[in-house]
């Protein structure tokens, strides 16, 4: 292990590499570690101009972060994690790939965003949040359970926190499961931040999606446009162009 | 032509063949004629047993309940159509096709089911409502307009009118376009009727979704299934075994 690497590392952490531009990311296998989710989340996301300011709620492990400003042409990203042993591992990725220009992780709550940050201050938001309610019994340790399910925050303070950070027409960028896509469209129409886009993403051309990519408007028109599907997997289980381009 | 069909043919109509057993059915083709949509969904209904009482909603030229009465084994359905003339054409195709004992056509209006019709009477409600909003310069026949935008009724009335008429835990089936999802689902979860599975068509496996079917269930659990995607035709162009076992 080089110098650096050992310095940079807790217990129990490795450094993960990316397999995008040379990026490398500090994960904890008993924790969270990101998916493919993220990575088609951070894919998603449209930026106009390198001037537009980015938030990333519930950031976890920076990851998404990382991703963006590692292929694209963008100044500034916040990037928000409740966890404070999360958050520390996201600050020291971002200084191991160099990126503290560009990245602030900041640690904190998306329930006291309307305490902590002025209004209507981002024209951009990525988010990709833990996918399922609490669970009563749940096995796993806390941390990782905080990233998965609804404990800390849910749909509700999401949309009431992106409400408050948006500028009016800015845009957020979401990855979920199909499963929450009621709740989530009954409360973003609570909170005027209209779904725009959607993209089902399916293991396979013929099995049901198990993800969702949603584009929402602060204040958009109400009219949802279904983007083409993505499929990860081929007939052949090789990944297919779409996931490849993505990658590449 | 035979007889029966002057009898009951008035002028500019037409006795279409539904290639479903040997069913007919009267269409204008001024007016609405049926679509594929139809077709899907009837064939998405669930019957669970043959004395579960179901309403079509929208009816239309009666397809829905034409279809259903052919293939499946169900003793009764109520069809209700606000347009007075489409109405009498549903009528008529039922009696040329000698389903009275079956199918009863109700000409009234959605609205008013409240004062019409008893509380928590039906099973199942199966609808192919008018699928957009109205718009201001229609240059369609007035009883077409009717059919495809909501001049006489709108996803309000639909859900709120279902509210009424559906038991506890009975079961609605929607075709409907996928642009209208975010309304549909917040509209749903504001009456308790929540969307539980939804299946995509696609025109081709590489082309957006632009139907789908939904079943709703009063009174459910939140969490929405994805069905698998439903392709209508294949790569040369024709009909994929899906949908010829529809047909079949």
């Amino acid at each position: 292990m080089e110098n650096k690497e050992k310095d940079i590392l807790k217990d129990g952490e490795r450094l993960d590499d990316l397999q995008i531009k040379d990026l490398k990311i500090i994960q904890n296998p008993e924790m969270f570690s990101f998916g493919m989710d993220s990575v088609l989340l951070a894919n998603f996301v449209k930026i106009k101009n390198k001037k537009q300011k980015l938030m990333d709620l519930c950031t976890g492990t920076g990851i998404i972060p990382l991703i963006i400003a590692g292929k694209r042409d963008i100044d500034e990203i916040d990037a928000l994690e409740i966890q404070e042993n999360v958050a520390d591992m996201a600050n020291r990725s971002v200084i191991y790939n160099n990126l503290q220009e560009k990245i602030k992780i900041i640690e904190g709550d998306i329930k006291k965003v309307r305490d902590d940050f002025p209004h209507q201050s981002y024209d951009i938001i990525s988010v990709n949040p833990p996918y399922m309610p609490p669970e009563k019994m749940s096995s796993i340790s806390y941390t990782k359970a905080v990233s998965k399910q609804e404990i800390k925050m849910d749909l509700n303070d999401l949309f009431l926190g992106a409400k408050h950070l948006l500028k009016p027409n800015g845009k957020m960028y979401m990855v979920h499961r199909p499963s929450r896509l009621v709740d989530i469209f009954s409360i973003a129409r609570l909170y005027k931040i209209e779904p725009k886009e959607i993209g089902f993403v399916h293991p396979k051309a013929d099995k049901p999606s198990n993800l969702v990519l949603i584009e929402f408007s602060k204040g958009g028109r109400a009219e949802l446009k279904i983007l083409e599907n993505l499929y990860v997997y081929d007939e052949n289980g090789e990944y297919t162009n779409q996931i490849k381009e993505i990658y590449s």
